[in-house]
């Protein structure tokens, strides 16, 4: 679109002679009149993309103002990525306050997208601006309606929005220049100052010194399970039921009603590939492994195939479909576990020598943090000769499994590959399904975590697994929903993993687990559990925050419904994250006061308040814990002695609260948490 | 350099038909491994420049971190912006904690700079680690040695570092061939983990996957006056000491004396040029001007020339370049004041019609605010027509006063002209003088004060004038000195102006000059007063912000020396600022405990703590306060019950506190502020 502002003449030769580079500098500056900075949210520059799920609203605040008294306007405007910006649609951005403006968004299906903002002089609005303020003060001539005419006039040369506006405006000229026919000032100035005319420039007008800002932000747009998920880890060897027979994909299908009934919607496995056998390893991690163990399946690689291959005693490809396909039916989705490492016996060291780390005696370098060593796995080389074949080489093994109908995989240790590698992998995992979704294990330092976020990962371990006092909670809480992080990294709180046997419930009996199960549950968009903590397994090994027995080591049975399980916590809690909106925003989180230590108490809600949800959670598993609390009854627009209706979501009963304080208490033997539901 | 990490071989197809463009992401995205974020100070992404005086320390700070364990190493690189960052210096950084880095460099010359960062694994100090947690456990190997030969032998290979750096590594190889020679594996060990041989594989080694930071960052370097001056505003015309007199240059050269007394640096004027007689203002703005009334210099142009010529009444340009010399003698720089506006007579609407806005009915737009006009004045357009002729123009205009001796600058509502004219035109002056100065007189709103300021302007007029009360007061410092502005905002603290006559000074008599002096000079790295502020004048327009008889519209006498007049204060602060270091640096400030809200209780430090200055100003000029107050014996590593050394400034006494909680007390009449001076 041409500006009709920017159309130089040329100057006389000044006194100093000119040069085209500070010309061109000249021009370039000059197109964009209209200051527009501040902008939010956005990336590392750009650098990396803005995540939100499907129909999230995206709202983005700038800074936006113009030199001199001119009214502005200004648009945003965004599209898929692959779109030109050119044929992007555009929504109006809306006036805050303090030269802030904000717009908002949102879009319908996954995938990458990109924004920018236009702002531009509205000089019909600062004539109307000025227009009524000289009529109110008896001083508007005919001068300044022959300039609001010229003004409509020009519009309608410019020939921006549709061929109805420009009718309409061709219209309105009409009328005009018939009223200026009759000397009916009166009548323009009614007509110039209608909503009627402020509405067809708006659509159609001539957008002055219209300025851009230069970054093109990407937003990248996931499904929804990306954001919100509820995670259920289990070792399919162990679901036989019997230590001595391995189990397989059909023990696992076996095992799905009782998964669904707790409310899961994520099933996820450990590596499901060969095992290796050279320094495989024993029970609990030992060096001398008895020939029936079955060994770390982190150890990846046999003679019956690596990454692309699936461990014989679990099932062929076939049953690992036909479990996809009842899993589905169960209201599950199959995640899988890719460690990018390999047993001394995987088939790609001999294919592929150019991917690993040989030592000058022909060795490769085990895995091993010094002076300790894991002597059943070694690692794979990114750069050098891997570079580029074993990109293309991972790329397609998880093209594989995606082939195979896995949609979800967890990345073990991303942290230890590197970035580049894991920004251009997902990249293209992302080509064939923008709806995959990837979960970094990565329990390393905070601005690692993060990056990996930004270059891609849908989903992040978490400090969660160790944060038990109230402050910490909140402090982590606040960062990870408030902070720039919300904007790209989605924690994933896991209660238990087969590494992490927490300290906490190793001394906190079933109240522990049910008051962290709340917590998770609750708090995270995503959030998993480790198979056994239903059961309150507990057992470590001394000293360690690791399981005794492990299943990484060996075959474990486990009577699933053995009593004290908490199941029906787990159902209660899936059932409500599935029922009520507030659960499903990661980020509608507020702490409110509870006068105890002991207990944290926060709320959810949608922007509506339709569903409103209040949780107390007693953090000592030992000592009933209680006292006041602060009903956020300003947030339902009551004064402080206002009355608010509560439901007590996991008894069902019914209250009435009057009056902002009131008072509870929680004995951690028989529910350690409370939800209430608010309703006017 | 070659990167010897980054060389690929031809990957076997893979199953996947590969595409260029994904290949092409694959190596752009591999080509950097470390990761280099969150970099201070940047603003907007490398938009605009920060800014420093020269020999002003620039700390950058950045997360720097790579995948796995390996050590990492970075630096910042930086030289002048016309150099190609090839040739550029590089300085070490330093690791903080959390991934944090930070290096510091300065400038030497006013210019324009930019600096960026490297990183890179440090394969060496990796091996180092590692090889020394092996020797502690007793698992140290030949492997591990041959390993190390390998890494320095490479290190010899890249060709890095000086030649002296490359034959203290050929020695280094062939010191330890030999040593491998004789099995001798301690004599290797303790030869490769020396510090000599560390030193030399830092200077010489290879920079194993060497990223880079995308962004060139800009870097302006004033010289020192743009970020500490004090600053002393008078009408020439005003200076002949008879009101039927028009003052001339040579008025002003006789009053330099007693300006130098004062002790201020810069000397600045209202506009110089010829004035226009058409609707030329009378005495206290009326429309109705005596043929005597001299009209506002800001009615820029009549038939003696616009812009570029100087009121003929001042004298001619050979006074100038007098009053220039003399000025400098005096210890002082001329400022001159620009406004980009015309009175109707001004020579350019002949000359250059397409630089303003006309109306339909052949009459230029009145500078207005509607319903006000300001009918001296009309504005010039600078797009359509004026694009690029009066860009041009008005940078020949400032051109033209450089080569008649003006540095600085002081630019009239610039807020209301196109911020890239500004940008622009201040670069084109810069490229003549690095040392030119603008100042921005923009009282607007705080986005647009901060975009002039990176725009270009090397200093902003501010709030202060407005801000009185202590909260207030240290909510603006602490943001203009903390705050990201603080990267490339440099306030202007100006006292009075006259177009500002604060309603404090109209009812605080002579204390509340006395304290707006102490805080304006001892607050602001650049102060100013307005003439006629040291003979405590206060009389207002009555209701307004305005003074009474001002000088913008009639010639006034003034005694210069009349009783009770505060220029001993003057001067005693100005002797402060030249005298103490701390002084120099407007970020340095600290406000510290004093238990009264009518005391504002602060203080300035170098680093080392040679210059630590404590002020106290009492706000009240009615009353006498005072209180407890703080001293901050911390600061200087004393316990709270320590003794220091305190020389109070003013009086000349010399105090010793002993505990950290003292008492001072301050009598407005007698001396509403305190200054003392800590010394251990």
């Amino acid at each position: 679109m041409a500006d009709l502002e920017l159309q130089p003449k040329k100057a006389k030769k000044s006194a100093k002679a000119k040069n085209a580079e500070s010309e061109a500098l000249l021009f370039a500056l000059a197109e964009n009149r209209v200051a527009i900075e501040g902008v939010e949210p956005e990336i590392d520059a750009g650098r990396f993309a803005v995540k939100r799920i499907v129909g999230e609203p995206l709202t983005v605040s700038a800074d936006i103002f113009c030199d001199g008294h001119d009214k502005i306007d200004a648009a945003l405007i965004y599209g898929p990525a692959e779109v030109d910006p050119s044929q992007w649609s555009e929504v109006k951005f809306q006036f805050v306050e303090n030269d802030r403006w904000q717009a908002t968004v949102s879009f319908d299906e996954p995938g990458p997208y990109r924004y920018s903002i236009v702002a531009w002089r509205d000089l019909y609005a600062s004539w109307r601006d000025e227009a009524k303020k000289k009529r109110d003060a008896g001083k508007l001539t005919d001068l300044e309606l022959i300039e609001a005419r010229d003004l409509i006039k020009k519009a309608a040369d410019s020939g921006r929005g549709s061929k109805q506006d420009q009718r309409a405006l061709a219209k309105l000229v009409e009328r005009l220049e018939k009223l200026a026919e009759k000397g009916d000032q009166d009548g323009q100035y009614v007509l110039m100052e209608s909503e009627e005319a402020t509405l067809i420039l708006q659509a159609a007008g001539h957008r002055t010194h219209l300025s851009r800002y230069p970054i093109d932000v990407p937003v990248w747009v996931d499904r929804e399970r990306a954001a919100f998920s509820a995670w259920y880890e289990l070792f399919p060897r162990s679901q036989s039921g019997d230590v001595n027979r391995h189990g397989t994909f059909d023990d696992v299908i076996a095992r799905l009603p009782d998964i669904q009934e707790m409310g899961f919607d994520v099933l996820y496995f450990p590596p499901i590939h060969p095992i290796g056998s050279t320094n495989k390893k024993g029970k609990n991690n030992s060096l001398t492994p008895e020939p029936t163990d079955p060994g770390s399946p982190y150890a990846i690689g046999s003679k019956d195939g690596g990454h692309l291959a699936i461990h014989p005693e679990l099932g062929s490809f076939d049953d690992f479909h036909r479990l996809i396909a009842e899993a589905k039916k169960h209201g599950l989705e199959i995640a899988l576990d890719i460690a990018l490492n390999a047993s001394p016996d995987h088939p790609w060291i001999k294919e592929h020598p150019e991917w690993f780390d040989w030592r000058p005696d022909g060795t490769i370098k085990y895995a091993e943090n010094p002076p300790k060593r894991y002597e059943d796995i070694v690692n794979f080389h990114f750069y050098r000769g891997a570079l580029p074949s074993l990109w293309y080489a991972m790329r397609d093994m998880f093209l594989h499994w995606m082939e195979h109908g896995v949609r979800i995989f967890r990345i073990d240790n991303p942290h230890t590959k590197a970035y580049p590698f894991w920004e251009w992998v997902i990249g293209e995992a992302r080509k064939v399904d923008p709806g995959v979704i990837f979960l970094a294990e990565a329990f390393t330092r905070p601005k690692v975590m993060k990056r990996l976020a930004k270059v891609g990962y849908n989903q992040s371990y978490s400090y969660f697994t160790w944060r038990n006092e109230k402050w910490e909670l909140q402090e982590y809480l606040t960062e990870l929903t408030t902070e720039e992080c919300a904007e790209y990294m989605r924690p994933n709180f896991f209660v238990n993993t087969p590494d992490i046997n927490p300290i906490y419930l190793q001394t906190s009996g079933r109240p522990g687990f049910r008051s962290r199960l709340a917590l998770a549950a609750s708090l995270g968009g995503n959030y998993g559990v480790y198979s056994g903590f239903e059961l309150c397994e507990f057992l470590p090994i001394p000293g360690k925050e690791e399981y005794l027995n492990s299943e990484k080591y060996e075959i474990r049975a486990f009577d699933w419904h053995a009593e004290g399980n908490i199941r029906d916590d787990i159902a209660f809690f899936n059932r409500l994250r599935n029922d009520e909106a507030a659960m499903k925003d990661f980020r509608s989180l507020a702490f409110f006061n509870f006068w105890n230590d002991q207990v944290l108490y926060y709320g959810k809600r949608t922007k509506d308040l339709s569903s409103y949800l209040l949780f107390m959670v007693n953090l000592d598993p030992h000592h009933d814990q209680g006292g006041h609390f602060e009903v956020p009854l300003w947030e339902f627009g009551l004064p402080d002695d206002g009355t608010i209706h509560a439901t007590d979501m996991a008894s069902g009963n019914s209250l009435a609260w009057t009056g902002k304080i009131q008072h509870w208490w929680l004995n951690p033997q028989d529910r350690p948490y409370a939800v209430f539901k608010l309703t006017r």
